[in-house]
């Protein structure tokens, strides 16, 4: 078989790259999956009861990214939600990221700006060498809040201890200094209007492209015959796991749905503590649409299963960096995507990688 | 590219015929088709207001065949949706096929199934040699109901004048003599409770089946190296048009989504009469589903568009014969389906076809 690019991958990484170089270079296109899907973990379908859920977890689009958005927006619209996050703390629900509202409710007093920052340099425990994760939280909000909300939630999502992840899984805690209940700030938020699938189906409707799917790379690698390729699964994977495996954390999913309008004031609330799960979504509420009945999505994060985070610790990124130092000895191929890259990739910037990877190619074969 | 099997089209003849190679022979299957979506006109799809349609028109499953129905039955459970059709007839709604109910609304007269057929034998118009579709009608109903019920359907579905059609189009036109309102009387009835998608998707999930979507039978067929070759598509197709084309009717769909729970009295409403339209399909009754809104869809006959009806006259019954021919020389080559076979076969004759194509390949290579 023949063909000019070779996708493997048909998540939004691989999917952009597909669309621009069949429109720009006129190439015909293979985009192969393992999955029986478009989309890959940003898919999202109706289930039994009409309602439209996302069965790989909720996806929420948001960018800073101008060129992302104006791209997209050429394949769907969007219907302009704005995500919002409670989180059941103490037995009531707050808003997060933390602000004045979340401050008030939890403590028990009113806040403003200043006193809101006054107080956290109160409770800040000063450390001299962050080290771990729960140093990074003790050492910007103070021993309360972070067992109120980010020690239990950050054991069960990495099964883990804080005190014994890498500081860069926590980072930086986001605080906010007045009363915006918005999750992400990004200028440009919202869900595709017709679904994530939709979308990715108008963009690699194309007659150029030819989709190859429930069907592993190992099956046509060295089958296809083809200019260019374009990986975006698991970068271990391509080398046979030579370096050795690269580790994620997985999730799974409990379903239910319900005989009632709504379940819950949120998209998304979090259980940062004694529930076995992480969060709850309720998917109409992202969205927004009409229905009878309402189905939400517990998730519970585990070891095993589909990849879905990278593990960022010291160990995990040198071996990356050794895979990625191989990639270089592969001709006409590029490496893209949160599997390839090992790296947490929000979708805008998987699209942002994707037509970075585009641009390279379309420059070098333009005519 | 290499396979044991390769089946080309996806609809429900090629998925019946993948799956049964896959799990009895163990064999690879690559299954492909021209359209981005699995189960050829089957399919269905929730549209953007969250309800589940047919985009390819009504498709309610009913059948005799006790094995097809146990064979599907592994794949899905289906909704026990019992088909009724309303005709809008001299202003008023009856049922069809024309029975007692009907006879009495549209005559204004008590009925009983004797004198409904003594009735039905005055208004017979006798006719020496039943040439056309309209002297079918007319010796079996006679003028009033053929010019009420059937002469402008028949007009609309194949854009000429029942007088003009072979007499095969109308065949036998069905009459009730007792006050039962289902349009179909076989003994299994429904649709399958996820959807045809749903249950095409499950039946083809088996890793020893690959698919490959958005490409042409001509892109694979010196390409893919395989033991047997199923093929469902066009039989001109396959020989390029060699002798010449095989027309079929088509159709255009017009969609309305309306703020109302129901908007009519049935799954299907016929329009025999003066509108352009011969029916409206409104999905909830088919599928069950509860929504605050309702979708309609209109359909419109037309020359030009995918390929749904073959047209059955001598002449192309008899270019189809030729090609039937053409296929003896074809090795390790079945031709299975509505378009392979030229025939119009309802969903479980494609099944029942594609299970007998499958029972021969898999005795043939049975080790």
């Amino acid at each position: 078989m023949k063909t000019d690019l070779l996708v493997v991958g048909a998540g939004l990484a691989g999917c952009t790259v597909a669309e621009r170089v069949a429109a720009e270079l006129g190439w015909d296109v293979l985009l192969v999956d393992r999955r029986s899907h478009l989309g890959g973990n940003a898919a999202d379908e109706f289930n039994e009861a009409g309602i439209l859920v996302q069965p790989f977890g909720p996806h929420i689009f948001h960018t800073r990214l101008a060129e992302v958005w104006a791209y997209l927006n050429r394949f769907t619209r969007f219907n302009g939600y704005i995500h919002r996050v409670l989180a059941r703390v103490n037995g009531t629900e707050v808003y997060l990221p933390l602000n004045l509202d979340t401050a008030e409710t939890l403590f028990h007093r009113p806040f403003t700006a200043e006193s809101w920052r006054d107080f956290l340099d109160r409770r800040r425990t000063p450390i001299a060498e962050v080290r771990n994760s729960r140093d990074v939280a003790l050492s910007q909000i103070g021993e309360e809040l972070y067992r109120w909300i980010f020690e239990g939630y950050t054991r069960k999502q990495w099964g883990l201890d804080p005190a014994d992840l890498g500081p860069e899984v926590l980072a930086r805690i986001p605080l906010r200094f007045d009363r915006d209940t918005r999750y992400f700030s990004d200028p440009f938020q919202g869900l595709p209007s017709g679904g994530y699938s939709a979308m990715v189906r108008a963009m690699i409707a194309s007659p150029r492209i030819h989709l190859l799917l429930q069907t592993d790379f190992a099956a046509v690698r060295s089958q296809v015959e083809r200019r260019v390729t374009v990986y975006t699964g698991p970068i271990d994977g391509y080398f046979d796991y030579a370096l050795g495996e690269l580790p994620y954390r997985s999730l799974r999913f409990e379903w239910q749905t319900l005989d009632r309008e709504y379940a819950q004031g949120a998209g998304v609330v979090n259980y940062p503590q004694q529930e076995a799960f992480t969060r709850i979504t309720e998917f109409k509420h992202l969205t927004g649409q009409r229905h009878p009945r309402t189905t939400l999505c517990r998730e519970y994060p585990c070891a095993e299963g589909e990849p879905y985070y990278p593990i960022p610790n010291p160990e995990n990124h040198r071996r990356y960096e050794e895979y990625a130092r191989l990639t270089e000895g592969e001709r006409d191929t590029f490496f893209v995507g949160r599997l390839a890259q090992y790296r947490y990739l929000n979708m805008d910037l998987a699209v942002a990688e994707g037509l970075k990877v585009a641009g390279t190619i379309i420059d070098r074969f333009r005519g």
